[in-house]
């Protein structure tokens, strides 16, 4: 057992940090303008703002490009996934620019990964190798609206062999990204056999941006905020929708099976981003704590604000050690070994996070709640991480069946 | 003791339900699509939407109008705090809509209540009366971005007297509704005498939009939102904005005493309406309980949500009755004798609230976060109310010094 | 609506705070000696503490006797429930002296109504006249240790007919002062026809003390205390119990009746009492916080305690007018008809008295753990209520579950 | 960075879990009907159960034994913190018997710890060996009844120098183990130079049981529990008492850093039982979930009880890391360097705790607060760790203010 990070991570971590300091920071401001100018013309107001394509230049001239791509994807940075936990954190303390800086935003990073593990050489050669320089971006059609897609067997979208081709019909919501007009392939997840057992009866399928039958009807808003720098977030209608059988990953059936293993490594990204946001609300806390004083001192001298910040400190500690259990166990037994490992981080993270970020918001008044610090705008994303990818409640529930069982069994 | 409403209150909660069925439940959806038509054009992005009139008109017919205005106003409903908190509440349950269609929305009523009570007869009839008549709409302006004005002592805006005017200079932010054009005049407070005691430094002064020297500078955002239906919340800037000395309340050095009536006041509106926003939101987390299934079973059947649905009922039910004794000890004994009261709801209220809201939009899942459904922005009221009249933890401290004194002298 | 108390209970209340601070709070140490002296001699562990004794001769005298009972209890005070409220709740500030003083204390009120309602002219004669007189005390013996006592059909003690005889098996537990000698008869509650429907299977039988069959094993802990002079809490063993039948209450059958009845006007009192807990605890935090000093200032001066003291008071506030408004709901629509603000009170009240008293603790440091404050022992109370007749967990399901009706009904 | 356990460790904890299953819980019973048969006679209540002499045998032929001591310590297992935090954790599983069997129980390992690294030869060999034996037992009097002792400043005993003498006025309470008889020997700290600066004020003397002038007064509660079986918490009083100025450890002066050095590592083995303490709780939870029913369904089956175990689950595992990572920071930083690590976890740790055995006791209705099981008294544990060696709020106050120093000398 050793608490300290391993000398490549240190050397990263700090590559990353420099990277953050002289890079990142600086233009957030520059990336708000922007994405507020686009967002006042219709025709630009899902565009990424131009910043962040001269970022992304920048990452990978800092050797700082496709971190989450683990050795088994050729073309990544090769590393384990604790070497990229720590990484990855440093990312989310700019959630909106510097994960997309260094290619390793979601949901293109579950796609590459989908992809490099199950596509063909021709899909890879479309899509992957395009992602992997990004070049496009990409989408991933699951959640509806109709039904609790915590539950994938309530999935209803259906997409039927007509031939040769594949024929979709059915509504998704939540396909983040997709709004952006450079968002060029989804996957989509459908039923191909619903009478098949519940682990097989769906299939992902690959859909070209402006594939006849296929509409992007709207952008969704997530407590308040459009994301509409980052693509928003769509609902998608497919009626009729056709693609050719070649445009399926994997073979019929296997839907099921490719989204478990993509949820595990997209919520394990998330909630090591989180930890970022975590601390970059923390550090603005103590300095907003620093720096404001009320009815005759500073903030930082009243109890209330010992307990946030001593609070926050011990929860992300706990967090992060947490989430690197996590990915050093999917490190050492695979995503499917490290399942409640995994799970664990899902609950609490976002929580954590939430919590952390609510208080600095306290901290800084009124203006916490405004555009000119980006707590709010962290905050609804952890809020958000309670829901997606599964509600809170939905884990908790899967989690602790599995300990009743483990104990039964034991007694 | 007697915990039951009295006979003029039941009707006029029928009648303000029924209002609420027949015209404001109906008018939510044209409101949005209003709101987000008139946002897309800076012409017209912060103007009120055009189905708030009609609903301005109709309310009047139906006998709901200025019923926060208590028998010291001429012109106004003539109830009793009492009388009108069970009707706030239910305006609350819509209030974006019902509190301005009623004419008994934030800031006008405090305003009107300020100009009702300390101001001169011209001041009255320039806008006192427009206001009642729901003509026009009005500014607060008290908080300023550079330091924490929750201590009122910290307050910088100046306004000196130059002969027959007063000069102001500052900068202030939060004037919610300033941005809408029809928001016509604005009390701004101000530092008349920097070295008196702390209670007679500062003054009110009207000030009427498009004067020289006030500048609106930009919408604030609050949690993702920018009210913009609403008229926004405006950060303004005061670079010697002259207007004659009879532009000031009541007389130099009142201001303190002025804000101090004003908020409490502005404090259990608040809190009422608070209590219609949580019992939305409640309405709703029942409904979706109700219709939505997952893991083979509904929502209401699950045990985790009926612990949300009962503890939201106890709490909801708690606040109320809490909100509703402030308004009886402010009958009893004036805004003044009921300070202890009205700190208790500002603590409790905005928190059960933003709880219950909370649990609804878990309920919902993804949709839950969205435009979709009210609650996102209910919420994000909800939370602002936890920091905008004071933070938390600031009436909290004040609040507990008062008990320390009292169970001091007391032992 | 009206908050303020009717004069008669403002006079009750002065003459209770009076009896409070003459009697009751000097007694306080006296009866924790006699209570120790006796635990240490098997042969009067159980008793009594000697002063109750004359403790019930003053209140008596001081004309503050069987306040609980209501106008249908022939000898009582003939209190409203609302004039009661305020009165129990002072009692409740020292909770192991001042209800039996009063003759107020449980199960012993609880026996009472069931007597007095549903008793034999012979039933009230024996027992009902010398409990109204304070001469003995009762048990009421209903949850068993073998199931989930909260779901009153688990309930597994069997009463059968033989002739002119009923006959008891089975094992109850949580009989409160069961072990104290003078504890000189007990309501039971079993099973005379398990083919009943739900609500006609049980019975309740009155088995005076030495009964032959019945055996009291021991006393039980609750919270590291064994309550002993308060009588304990008995595991009791029932072996071919024979009692007349003529000591039937009611007819067979009545039993689920009687004690849904019997079990409101308990809940309703444990709050009443928790009430002032909570208070008592509360003065005790804010002078501990004015009398210590840590790191060069008082605790009254810290921020955290500020916290503290002004959620303590907030939910205080909020708790009693929960627990008014449920005796006003009974006063006006008797039990049944209140049986939800019941339960509201039942979910809220232990929460918040055992919130307030940990922060009271807290802010004692080590001494709030231990004999020198009443604290840990007040907090005992509290804990135990949110299992005690029914934990929250049983009473948040059924009051969602009615919501839940009453919502779906309404749509 | 590892999150697995080495090898040695692996061993250790299998010996240490046979050790648990084939003697300590066996144990449990014969130790309880041990302690209550002595509780009742005056003359042997506070001794040890006679069981605890046979396990400590047991424990020793086994290779359990002094397994805290670190190499630094002759005799002592020499395993690293990071080996022991694990079997510290099993051992607290049955916090009242398996510490003390296996040598390794507060405050003797505090007190070895002190004794090896600041006792003279002379010290060691009167004091040192027989506690290394397990023959002796030894009593820590620091904290004081008239001060805030988590302000080491406050307190207020005094130690003069008399010629070859030293004499101790003064009043120590929660003295644990003191009310034992074989508690042999004590520390005592006390200020020998008032006038020094504040670290070197005070000084640390030894005080053989039967001193002339030392009186052991009475044992205190602690939340309802005497601990009589580990020789109870007492309160002590000095006046006049002499002692050789040879029983002084180290020199006038260390005392204040001595007893940094030493809670340092009792707070760490405090929270590495904790985690034990949790565990079990756990494990009763889920067994009593499994094992009951109520409304017609196994409390397995109920999703609040999904979300008790879930929760429980998470809220461990990010303790028992939060408490490796600081075991292991001692390891390579020593006790002064991981400070703030062991700060961390004496925030965290209790707390969750408390949490967790609260719904294991919810989870078991009434039977969970009775001495049917051991839940109540884990939970009267976890409570009082979170004031014992210094309340949650000091510990809160003392890392905000490091990190704030932290940050603002960052920016």
């Amino acid at each position: 057992m050793d608490f300290g990070y391993d000398t490549k991570t240190q050397a990263l971590q700090e590559r990353m940090l420099d990277f953050m300091d002289q890079h990142v920071y600086p233009a957030e401001q520059v990336f708000a303008e922007q994405a507020s100018e686009q967002a006042a013309d219709p025709a630009t107001r899902w565009n990424s703002p131009p910043i962040v394509a001269a970022l992304k230049t920048q990452a990978r001239e800092a050797g700082l490009w496709n971190l989450f791509a683990p050795p088994s994807i050729a073309g990544g940075a090769g590393l384990t996934n604790l070497q990229y936990a720590p990484l990855a954190e440093i990312s989310g303390r700019s959630p909106f620019l510097a994960p997309e800086a260094i290619n390793c935003s979601a949901p293109d990073t579950g796609n590459m990964e989908v992809l490099a593990h199950f596509g063909t050489p021709e899909q890879q050669k479309l899509w992957l190798n395009p992602l992997l320089a990004g070049e496009i971006r990409s989408g991933f059609c699951m959640t509806e609206p109709d039904v609790a897609s915590s539950d994938a067997t309530n999935i209803r979208t259906q997409i039927t062999r007509d031939g040769e081709h594949l024929v979709i019909n059915g509504r998704k919501w939540w396909t983040t990204g997709a709004m952006n007009p450079h968002c060029a392939v989804f996957i989509v997840m459908g039923k191909t056999d619903p009478d098949a057992d519940t682990a097989h009866q769906q299939s992902m399928v690959l859909v070209p941006r402006g594939t006849s039958g296929m509409t992007i009807k709207r952008g969704l808003t997530l407590m308040g905020y459009d994301d509409s720098s980052h693509g928003g977030h769509a609902e998608i209608e497919f009626v009729d929708c056709r693609v050719p059988v070649t445009n399926m990953i994997g073979k019929a059936g296997d839907g099921f099976h490719i989204a478990q293993s993509r949820l595990g490594g997209g919520r394990i990204h998330h909630c090591m981003r989180l930890i970022g946001m975590a601390e970059r609300a923390y550090d603005l806390m103590v300095q907003r704590a620093v720096s404001r004083s009320a009815f005759g001192k500073p903030l930082a001298d009243q109890g209330v604000v010992h307990g946030w910040i001593s609070q926050s400190r011990v929860r992300i500690e706990m967090a992060r050690l947490l989430v690197l259990r996590a990915a050093w166990a999917i490190d050492e037994r695979g995503g499917k070994g490290a399942h409640q490992e995994i799970q664990q981080i899902k609950i609490a993270v976002p929580q954590i996070a939430e919590w952390v970020i609510d208080k600095a918001i306290q901290t800084h008044g009124a203006a916490g709640l405004s555009q000119d610090f980006i707590l709010a705008e962290l905050w609804s994303q952890a809020r958000a991480l309670r829901i997606i990818d599964g509600p809170d409640e939905v884990h908790e529930m899967s989690l602790a069946k599995k300990e009743i069982r483990r104990i039964r069994s034991a007694t």
